[in-house]
């Protein structure tokens, strides 16, 4: 793992930035300062300006960020400047809705295998990608997968994922509402849309 | 908005805490540390004390927090003690998934009116909820239905986060890549998937 003294939180802004960049670039912006990164992200510049940092020596000072050129180092850090090719596990509405996705191709991510273990689903093409059977999943990194997205049922997601660390597979990101045990060289990040959706009431009016 | 002096960072690791008190409740913990609780959550210990001690004094030295207490007070302090109702606008694939998630109930969240602009879908029934047409869309306060997911493709996204803004909603989940522009009574938190999976290849391996 690169760079094992910077908190996962930096890592986690770092897309954020990239997008913030991507705007101020559409808009037309040769430089931006950390203050106005700080207004159309809601990040407060200190933590920008941390933040950054840790990957090395952007900006001029008085002069802010180029937005290109540190979007394109962002990526670079990221290592999203080239095609990443991930196994989609799991074709039920998730998954369908995951393959479907437009916004993965912004990020380089390519998904380039489907699996699942409906009979009725194992062999159809679904967005040019044929699905295969998941008691096959193996030899991943053969054929240059290195990250999956697991899309199945909760009691079906710790065998998926080791069946994908046995493939090879280094980079998981799961929908499962738990934690998966899995070698510390693997690195998985878990959306659990229900704890996202149980913060919002904390944000009601009283009474509402 | 309660509170308006916490981070929102220290509102978002709640649930998180919630989760690892839930899990050692099952453990049969009566109480536990923040040392504990780290190496659960891998958050810092005088991270957590400090997100907790925002909304009050937990815990007793030495001892640790009652599990099930502090996860009674955690589920107040996000108001997700009583069952708040959400409409979900949307029904592809993504939308689907979303109504067909099992997690919701755990906190207290009830997807109890659907809307779409499919003609073929409006009428039906999907989990006993009669999708309604999305353009009717109007008045859902009188309904108690004052949150909402927005599951809608990215180009509908902000006609649809003005319509439920003025049906008097005032927190939104949305999975459309982009900020909404919303009056600033109204919360809303973004899921992007894209940007979610983009952190991954960060941490592979040298070469992978």
């Amino acid at each position: 793992m690169r760079y094992s003294k910077i908190p996962d939180e930096a890592v986690r802004r770092l897309p954020i930035y990239l997008r913030g960049l991507l705007i101020c670039s559409e808009q037309g912006l040769q430089n931006v300062s950390s203050r106005k990164l700080s207004e159309l992200l809601r990040i407060s510049p200190p933590q920008i300006r941390k933040d950054l940092s840790y990957f090395g020596a952007f900006g001029t000072p008085g002069v802010g960020y180029n937005t290109t050129k540190l979007a394109k180092q962002i990526r670079g850090i990221l290592r999203i400047d080239t095609t990443n090719k991930a196994a989609l596990v799991g074709l039920g509405n998730l998954g369908s809705a995951l393959l479907r996705y437009p916004g993965f191709s912004a990020y380089g991510l390519q998904i380039s295998a489907v699996f699942d273990n409906d009979s009725v689903k194992i062999g159809k093409i679904a967005k040019k990608v044929k699905v295969e059977d998941v008691s096959n999943l193996s030899a991943l990194t053969k054929r240059g997968i290195t990250l999956a997205i697991i899309a199945v049922p909760a009691d079906a997601a710790q065998e998926v994922a080791d069946a994908l660390v046995k493939a090879g597979i280094r980079g998981i990101l799961n929908f499962a509402p738990f934690y998966l045990d899995v070698p510390k060289k693997v690195k998985v990040i878990t959306i659990d849309i229900a704890m996202v959706l149980a913060r919002l009431p904390y944000y009601l009016p009283a009474g509402a």
